[in-house]
C-alpha cells in the first residue's frame, strides 16, 4: 500500500507541473499576441503618416518636397519591416505557443490514464481485504483476487514509468521551447529595431541637409513675382543652427565622426533624456 | 484699379498658402499623436509581459529562473526607453505642431485685417467715382474725396507690405518648423530603436547561453527523488542546437564573430525574411 501512496502523490506533483505551465502559457501566448496587435496598430498608423506625408509634400515647394518624399519612402520602409516583425511575431513566437497548448492536453490525457490504471489497482487491493476477511479459506477465490492485484500492480508500475518518461519529456521540451520561443521573440525584435536604426538615420540625414532657403526664394517668386525678395534680411527667429550641424544628430553614439563633434547635439540631448527618464520613471 | 486687382490676387494666394498649412499641420498633429499613442500601448503591452515573465519565473527550476528574471528586467528596460520616447515625442513632436495652430490663427487675423483695409480703398474709389459723374464741378467735395482715396491707398499699400512679411515669416518658420519637427521625430525614434538593440542583445546572449540539461536534472531530483535519472538518454525531439551555436543568434550583420560563422544562424535567417517580406509586402 505505500507504493501505491507514494505513486500518488508522484502524480499530484506531476499535474502541479502540468497544469501549471497550462496557465503560464496560456497567459503568456495572450499576451505576446497582445504585444504583436499592437505592434501591428503602430504599423497601421505609420502607413497613415506615410499618406499624410505625401500629400504635405506634394502642396510644397520643390525642395521640401523632394526632402518629404524621401522621408515618407524611409517612414514606408520601417512599416514594411515592421509588418514582416509581426508576420515572424505570430509564426514564430504565436503559433508554438498555441501547438503547446495541444502538447499540454495530451501530457493531461496520460495522467488522466495513469489515475484510472492506479484506481483500478486501489480497487483490486480493497478487494483482495474484503474476500481475506470474508472467506479466509477459500483458497481458490483468494488466489484468483491475489492474481488480480498481481496484474493491477504490474499495470500500474507500468504506466507510472510510461508517465514518467512523458512527464519528463514534457518538462525537457517545455524548457527548451521556452528558451526557444523567447530568442526567436528577441532576435525577431532585435533585428527589427537594427533595421528600424538604419533606416532613420538615412532619413535623418536626408532632413538634415534639407535648407529652407532655397524653397523660400521659389516661394517669394511665385506669391510675389519677385526671386530673392528677402534674401539680403537677416532672420531673426531662426530656431535652427546651420544645416551642417544637423547631420551630426544623424550618428549615433560611438559612430559618431570627429568632425561633427558637437556637444550639444540633439542625439546627445536625446540620448541623455532617455537615460534621465528612464532612471526616474522605476527606480 | 489695377494695382487693387493684383492686391486681391495675393491675398487669395496668401489665403490658400496658410489655409493649406492650417490642414495638412493639423492632419500631420493628430497623426503623429496616435503614432505616440500606439507606442504607449505598446510600452503597456510590454509591461504586462515583463509581468507575467517575472511570474512564470517564480514557478520554474532556478537556472530557468534566473534566465527568465534577466530577460524580463531587459524587457522592462526597453519599455523605460519607450516610455522616454513617448514623452520626448508629446514635448518635441505633438506639442510644437499643436503650438503650431496658433501661429496659423494669427496670421488668418493678419489676412483677416488687411481684407477690411483693401475694402476700404475699393469703397472710396467708388464714392470718388459717383461724385464725378453726379457733380463733377464741385472740385472741393472731389478734392476731399481724391484725398480720402488717397490715404485709403496708403494705408492699403502699407498693410500690403506687412502681410507679405507676415506671410513670408510664415512660410520661412513653417519650412523650418517642418524640419525642426520631423528632425526631432526621426531623432527620437532612432534613439529609442538602437537602445532596443542594445538591450535585446543583452536578451537575446543570457537566452542563448541558458543550458536546459541542468535545470532537467534539478526538476529529476525533485520529482523522482533520483537525481540524474535521465542523463544517459539522448534527446530525440531537441528542436535546438547545442547552446554555443545560439549565442551566433545575438550578433547583428558585420559585428558577428569569426568563431560564430554559422550559415544558417537563426539571425540571418531572420535578416533575410525580414527583406524577402519587405519586398513581397509593397513592392
Amino acid at each position: 500500500m505505500n507504493v501505491v501512496l507514494s505513486r500518488d502523490g508522484q502524480v499530484r506533483a506531476m499535474e502541479t507541473t502540468v497544469v501549471s505551465a497550462e496557465k503560464h502559457f496560456g497567459q503568456l501566448c495572450s499576451l505576446l499576441a497582445a504585444h504583436t496587435r499592437k505592434t501591428a496598430r503602430l504599423r497601421d498608423a505609420g502607413d497613415r503618416l506615410v499618406k499624410q506625408l505625401i500629400a504635405l509634400a506634394s502642396s510644397e515647394t520643390p525642395e521640401l518636397r523632394a526632402t518629404l518624399q524621401d522621408v515618407a519612402e524611409d517612414l514606408a520602409k520601417v512599416q514594411d519591416y515592421r509588418q514582416a516583425q509581426v508576420e515572424r511575431l505570430e509564426a514564430k513566437v504565436v503559433e508554438p505557443l498555441k501547438l503547446y497548448g495541444t502538447q499540454i492536453k495530451q501530457t493531461r490525457a496520460e495522467i488522466k490514464k495513469f489515475k484510472r490504471v492506479q484506481s483500478n489497482e486501489i480497487k483490486q487491493l480493497e478487494r483482495l481485504e474484503k474476500l481475506r476477511q470474508k472467506s479466509p479459506s477459500d483458497r481458490q477465490v483468494i488466489s484468483q483476487a491475489e492474481n488480480r492485484v498481481q496484474r493491477a500492480s504490474v499495470d500500474a508500475s507500468r504506466t507510472t514509468r510510461q508517465l514518467e518518461d512523458t512527464v519528463d519529456a514534457f518538462q525537457r521540451r517545455k524548457l527548451k521551447d521556452l528558451q526557444r520561443v523567447f530568442l526567436d521573440f528577441v532576435t525577431i525584435e532585435m533585428v527589427f529595431h537594427a533595421k528600424a536604426v538604419e533606416v532613420y538615420s538615412s532619413a535623418c540625414r536626408t532632413l538634415g541637409s534639407y535648407d529652407p532657403e532655397r524653397d523660400l526664394q521659389d516661394f517669394q517668386a511665385k506669391m510675389w513675382g519677385v526671386p530673392g525678395h528677402f534674401e539680403a534680411r537677416p532672420l531673426t527667429d531662426a530656431t535652427l543652427g546651420p544645416p551642417a550641424s544637423q547631420s551630426a544628430q544623424c550618428t549615433l553614439g560611438g559612430q559618431r565622426e570627429e568632425e561633427a563633434g558637437g556637444d550639444d547635439s540633439a542625439e546627445e540631448t536625446a540620448l541623455e533624456e532617455l537615460q534621465g527618464q528612464e532612471q526616474g520613471r522605476r527606480h
